[in-house]
Parts: C-alpha cells; structure tokens; sequence
C-alpha cells in the first residue's frame, strides 16, 4: 500500500485507544499492557474490552468495541492470533485508524498463521485502517503516553530520537535504557511481522517527521528490499539513521524467519546498500544507545581529533590504542598546552601529552579542574575524553570529590566551547561494591545533565565516535 | 642476565619484607602500600623504615636497612627516584634477594632518568640481587598475602592464574575484578620499565611454575624481541598464554615511550608473531578476565558448537550472529530435542530451535529446569548460553525466581555433564534501579561459584569463547 504519512501520524499520536483482551490476570499479556498504560498515564480515553470481566484493575469493561461511546483511533489485540479476525471486522466496520496487534502466532509460526496474516491485512485494507504487527510490543511515544508492552516504567520527557524495530524486546531495551541515559525520544514502534506498517512506511513516517532529528532501526530483514534502499537513502539525506541488521549467518537466518517471518538477504548486499545510503551501520542496542550519545552530545560533524585524558598511564595508552584502531586521530599536544599543563601537573609519574596522564586517578580538584580546562583548550583538540576510575579516584577525594570532579569536566566544556566526554567504568563488582556502583549513576547523571557525554568503557567510547564521525572515521581493520 | 627460576620464585614468594619510605601520611605511597600490605596481612615479618617517623599506623619503625633484626628477602622502596641509589648499596651489602622500585621518574622521563636506572641496575647487577621496576606496583600473591600498591582489598584464596603487567593500574584492575569473577590468582606482578626482571623473565618464570596454569601479559613492548618471542613459545607450549599489546598506533607508541620507556613495534609483526608463538591475542582487561573465564569452566579444547537461548526472539538473532560472526557454530537442534523441547514449550511465542526462544524472559521455574536439561542435552551442543534478562525475569518470577533459573542452569550442567554459560545483562542503570544490579550480582556470584560461566553481554561472551576456542574459531571478518 502506498505510503500515507497522516495515517502513520495518527496512529502514533492516537487521542483514544482500547484494549481487546484487557485482563485482570497477572501473567496475561492484557494484564500487562493495561497495567504498563494505566502507570504510563495515556492522555485520551482508554478502553478496556473483555466479555468475561466486568472491573480490570479498578476500571470498568466494555463487552465488545461495539459496546464502546467512540470509535477509538487506536485499538490493541491482546488475545490468541486465531481469535483476531472477528475483531478486525468490526475494527474495520467501526472506523478506526489502527489496530496493533500483540500476539505471536502468524507467519513466523507456519503456513496456518501465515493464512491468518494474509486474512487480517485483507481486513485492514477493506476497512481502511491500517495494522501494527502482529507478533509485536506496540508503541511508545511519550508525547501521548502511549507505552510499550510491557512498559511501565519508560520516560515521560519527549525528545527527538525515533527507533522502530522488529523486536519487541529491544524497543523495550532501548526505551528502558535511554531514560537511564538521557535520550528522550519521538517515539518507539515495535512493528514485529510488519504485515501492514513496516520498517518502509516507518522510516519515510519519521524521515518525514519534523519533530524526529535521529533515527534507528533494528531490522531482521525486509520483503521490499529495493523500496527499503530508496526510503533509506532519502531518511539519510535528512537525518541521522543507524541501522542494525541481523541474520549474517545461517543460524541467525533461520531465527529471523522463525522470529518475524522474515527474508534476512545477505550479509554481503546488505553491508554495502547500508553504506552507499549513508547510514550508521551499527549492532547491538549498546552501541545504538552510545552512538546516540555522540550525536547528542557532539553532532554527527565533529572533528576526529581527540584527547585522552585518564589518572595512569596504562589507561592513556590503551584509549589511544583503540583510538587509533578506530580510525581517530590523536595528534601530539600544542606547545601552548604542553607548557600551561607542564605548570599545573608538577608530581611525579604525571606525563603531560596526548595521552593525558596525571600519574594518578585524581589529583587535588583545583589542579584538576585547571588542567582539564587547558586540555580542553587545546588548539587541535576537538574532544577531550576522561576516563575517571571511580572507585580509585574515590578512594583519594571521597564521593565528594568525585561530583566536584564531574563539575569540573562540565565547566571545562562550558567555558572552552568544546566537546568532553567522561569514561565511567567501575573496577569494582562485588555485591559488596554497591555505593561504588550507586556513585557511578549518580555521576553520570549529573554529566549528562550538563552536556557531557558518558560511556560506560574506553573502548565503547571510541567505537562510537568512530561510528558517529561518519566516513571520515574509518576503522583501519 | 640468564635467567634464573629460583631468584624470581624467592621474590614472589618472600618470606620477609621492608618497605623503604614507610610513611604515615595518607595520599603518599609510602602509606598506601603499608595500609594495603597490613590489611592483606603479609604472613612473614614486616619492617618499615623511615628515619623521620617513630611509628606508622602503630607499628614500630626503623632508621634504616642496617638497622633491621635481619636482612628482608624483598625491600620496597617508595621513595623518589633520586634517593634510591644509597639504599640500593645498603641492599646490596645485606644481601636482599629482590627490591621493588615503586617510584616514576626514571628511564620514561628523560635522559636524567635513564642515566638513573642504569645505574640501579648496575648496583643490584654488583649486588647480587635483582630489581622489579621502577615504576611499577609491586608483586600480588595470595599464598604469602604480598599485595600491589593500593590493593588492600583484593582476594586470598591462591588460585593458578598469573599476570603480568608493565601497567601498574591494569595489574589492580585485573586482580580486583578477578576477586569478584572467581578467578584466583597464582600471582600478579606489576613490571613497570621492567629494567631488570622483564617480560621475559617472567613469562619464563610463570611457565615453569608448575602452580601456574594460565598465564595473561599486558605488554607495551620488549627490548628483546627475540628473546621474548622464543620464551612465548615456550611457554604456549605448556599453557595457554594471553598476550595483550598496545602500541598498534602514534599516539600509543608515544605513550609507550613516555609510561615504561619502551619501544611498542611494529603493529604488523606483533600480530603475526604472538599468531605464530601461539598465544591468544587479547584487548583489554574485560576480554583477558572473558577469556579467562571460559579458560577456567570450559578449557580450551571445547567444541565450538554453541546453544543459543534466551527469553525473546530478537535476543535469540543477535546472539547466533554475534556468535557466527565469530566463527563459533550455532546448528540446527537435533530431532530428538526438538521433540523434547517441543512438549515442554508449548505456549505461543516460544521457538523450538538454535536460537532457542522461550517467548517470555522467564517461563514457569520447573519448565524451564526441564527445557534447560534438554538444551545442554543436544547431542550436537558443546555449549548451552543462556540469557537472562534480569530486570524483565525477575518481574515474571521474583528475586527467589531468579536464583531457582540460576539454580536450573547449574543443574543441567551437572546432570548433562555439558558446559553452561549464563549471559547476566542488566536493563536497567539508572540510580534507582540498584537493586536489579544487587540482584545480578549476587547470581552471579550464585551461578560461577557452581561452575556456570556467567558473561555481561551476549557479545562478550561469544568474542572470548571464539578467542579461548583456538585457530578453529577465526573471526569470519
């Protein structure tokens, strides 16, 4: 069907949902998606169809969406795939936009379900309302607080990062993740088998969509390989996207089909069409949510040329080491800096250069705060990343220390116009390290809060940039 | 100088010890390494000497070397570089076995430095003993409870695991998160500029202990580049040895220069000949600890054949194409557990295959204890992963839940006699989620103590079970 960015929007945006197969039995998946939208707080009205229940969780039932005072824009399925279709007519003779529909049971499950996924889009087609799914988690958009299945607990701030995905369990995960991280977004979608929606029609919605700066998707494959491309290549002229797609080899193959019915296409084809339309070809929900980070804290057109600054010298030589490998530049430091910081890190075992050692996890703060402000300074440095040990640093400068620390990181991007990053890995994991594990958070928070990005591993950290930094970042093996 | 087992193997293990430079003012290292040596409590005598300090952390003290009951088999010297000179004639007039330079400042800072090291050489040469260092943390063996500055707090239990380290921070590093994976250790020694006793010494050393079973090295280069390569040969022959090197860039070869003072080589050369020597090329403390890990559950020659399960089908893709791109073999279940899985995974959602999917992040705990028998079971499985969604489980099935799966996974290990591995990946890190993270952490605990290897990430772990796996398991690109 051809693409029709009102019919996506109001999907997405729903004023009024139901939920068929709404239950007030822990376990059930219309348990857990009315409870995830009852905590999520969906703005417009929110309808609960079941015939057998008559209260779910303190709210009133409906026997049928007949029965409802409106047609809803947006209605869930939350029962078994078989029982779908009577519930599609009247979805389609009551007018509704959309129906998502959460069960497993279709094409990925065999030529029974893929009848009935055939069945169900003819439904929708003659209905004039478009389907979600099935096999899928729904959607997430915090501007009307729909949410996921199962997510109750996603963020409430909008921002403008979109990702749409064949798993439901990954748009969970990155969901989930980004509230942690400070990566609010447009919108989630699950879209599963995409029998109807699919990952065509939901890069050219958010491509399209003013409100959407960044996009990524988790793919398993597409049935509209050539459309895909062209959607792809005019989603990336636009904006950001990363892709990660699986089903490099056999076994992987076998599961996305098994998974979403999918036709993963080769590794080989895929890898280049990525490239040549100018996406961020990334893998894993680790590397999507670090790359998010770059672009969030650093555009998608800052230099390469980065500092690295950490309390010991095997930790410099090792961030520089994989800097390298990444394909970023790690250039010698100005003479102007090389004296300003020669002045301030006068002990013993400090190396003034680029790797930045300062002979130890954290020296007195005012020296530290004026070092990282030089080091920011640096003509050639177009990022400063500090990899601050927490649980060495705090053995020297106490919790305390460690907040002013992360301040001083922020004032040094503040005051010098430049990038920084803070590396927070913890050396400790003990179930007895747990305040080490609580300070980290708390840091991180308060990083991200001012603008400095933050990564969990000096690896990860370059990895990103080198991902974020685009072609000019290559990896040299 | 030859080398010479003895020498080395009376340093490690010494029986008495002085540290040079004993101080009691917090911040200095003379004071970290006392309150880290009395808190590990070193079994033999331990004296401190500081001609300006009358007792130190209530502990007597000494003028001087001379003035000591006895001569100590190992001196610590946690004084400048510039004064180390005199108490090295003292070491050599009383006979010390050894003595650790702790200090910077010597060849990696400049010409004035070098001249300083070689001149401690040549007393230690003169004197009949040999040096660790300078620039280093010392020596961390469980069986005399000798420590690395500042490691007050890692393990006792004696384990057969050896380290060595030109990076002071890394060899903590290592030793600490070891305490926390159940990885013991033989010894950790942190070399530093390695001027006397180097990577070859103690390669050879480690190799010939018979205690010593594994051996890692992080290295930043050698000046015997013959010599070394002969020595790792060697000793691959008898142990598997993981080789970490930096050096692959600029930058990195000038931090080389400026923190040990040695030469990093060529990229090229390094890669073939540690390939050749037969060593297992390593990145980082986090895959030495992953390999580690899997050297020390499944051995080395474990079949590559891996079982890929989990709870959702995305997590099932992304683990077989993780696990095929890096040349482990993911194939189809056998039919036999087809048949089996088949009747105890009945709900809708679950997929009976390699990956193995079981719809839901937890199923029913005697279901899954059941499917879990199975899976290691598979006539064609080397190796069960299992990935344990945590945060998303334990909403399902409750802390005690958690344990009772982790409980499951153990049990199908011993009663298939099969190896199992669990992937513990937490969802959830904001500051209010800690109690996820206590949770995992102490499974973990719960699943390695029973002989489960357990892995961060899904990618970590199929990265080290590749690189543990030998020449069979090739990174495909």
């Amino acid at each position: 069907m051809h693409f029709d960015f009102d019919q996506i929007d109001a999907i997405i945006n729903a004023r009024s949902i139901a939920i068929v197969g709404a239950s007030g039995k822990p376990g059930k998946f219309g348990h857990a998606l009315v409870a995830a939208q009852l905590a999520m707080g969906f703005e417009g009205p929110l309808y609960l169809v079941n015939p057998g229940e008559e209260e779910i969780l303190g709210r009133r039932t409906y026997p049928s969406l007949e029965s409802l005072p409106e047609a809803p824009d947006l209605v869930y399925l939350t029962i078994p795939a078989q029982l779908s279709l009577d519930v599609l007519r009247d979805c389609g003779r009551l007018g509704v936009r959309g129906v998502v529909i959460i069960a497993a049971g279709f094409r990925e499950a065999g030529p029974q379900g893929a009848a009935l996924e055939r069945e169900a889009l003819e439904l929708a087609r003659r209905g004039g309302f478009r389907i979600l799914g099935p096999n899928c988690f729904g959607i997430y958009n915090p501007r009307n607080r729909l949410t996921l299945l199962p997510g109750y607990d996603l963020s409430r701030t909008a921002g403008d990062t979109a990702f749409l995905s064949q798993s439901g369990g990954f748009s969970l995960h990155l969901a989930r993740m980004g509230k942690s991280l400070g990566i609010p977004f447009r919108a989630v979608v699950s879209y599963g088998n995409g029998t109807d929606l699919d990952e065509c029609d939901l890069l050219r919605y958010f491509a399209q969509d003013p409100g959407t700066r960044t996009i990524a998707a988790y793919l398993e494959g597409t049935r509209k390989g050539r459309e895909f491309l062209d959607a792809l290549r005019e989603a990336c002229a636009q904006k950001p996207v990363l892709v990660w797609k699986v089903g490099k080899g056999e076994a992987s193959r076998r599961a996305v089909s098994s998974h979403t019915g999918s036709l993963a296409g080769s590794a080989e084809i895929w890898h280049s069409a990525l490239a040549q339309a100018g996406a961020i070809s990334v893998s894993g929900i680790d590397e999507i949510l670090d790359v998010l980070l770059v672009l969030r804290h650093l555009g998608r057109n800052w230099g390469r040329r980065i500092l690295v600054a950490g309390g010991g010298g095997g930790l410099g030589t090792y961030g520089a080491d994989l800097a390298e490998v990444e394909g970023l530049s790690v250039p010698p430091l100005e003479a102007v800096t090389r004296a300003r910081l020669g002045e301030i890190l006068v002990r013993a075992g400090a190396v003034v250069g680029n790797p930045l050692d300062l002979g130890t996890p954290m020296i007195p703060l005012p020296l530290f705060a004026a070092a990282m402000k030089e080091a920011a300074a640096n003509p050639s440095t177009d990022l400063l990343v500090f990899d601050l040990a927490v649980n060495f640093a705090r053995d020297l400068v106490g919790d305390r220390g460690i907040f002013e620390a992360a301040d001083a990181l922020a004032r040094a991007r503040k005051e010098t116009g430049r990038s920084v990053a803070a590396v927070l890995y913890s050396r400790a994991c003990d179930p007895e390290d747990m305040s080490v594990e609580d300070l980290l958070r708390r840091v991180r928070a308060r990083l991200l809060e001012q603008g400095v990005a933050v990564f969990p591993s000096m690896a990860r950290a370059v990895r990103a940039l080198s991902l974020a930094g685009g072609p000019a970042c290559q990896r040299r093996n």
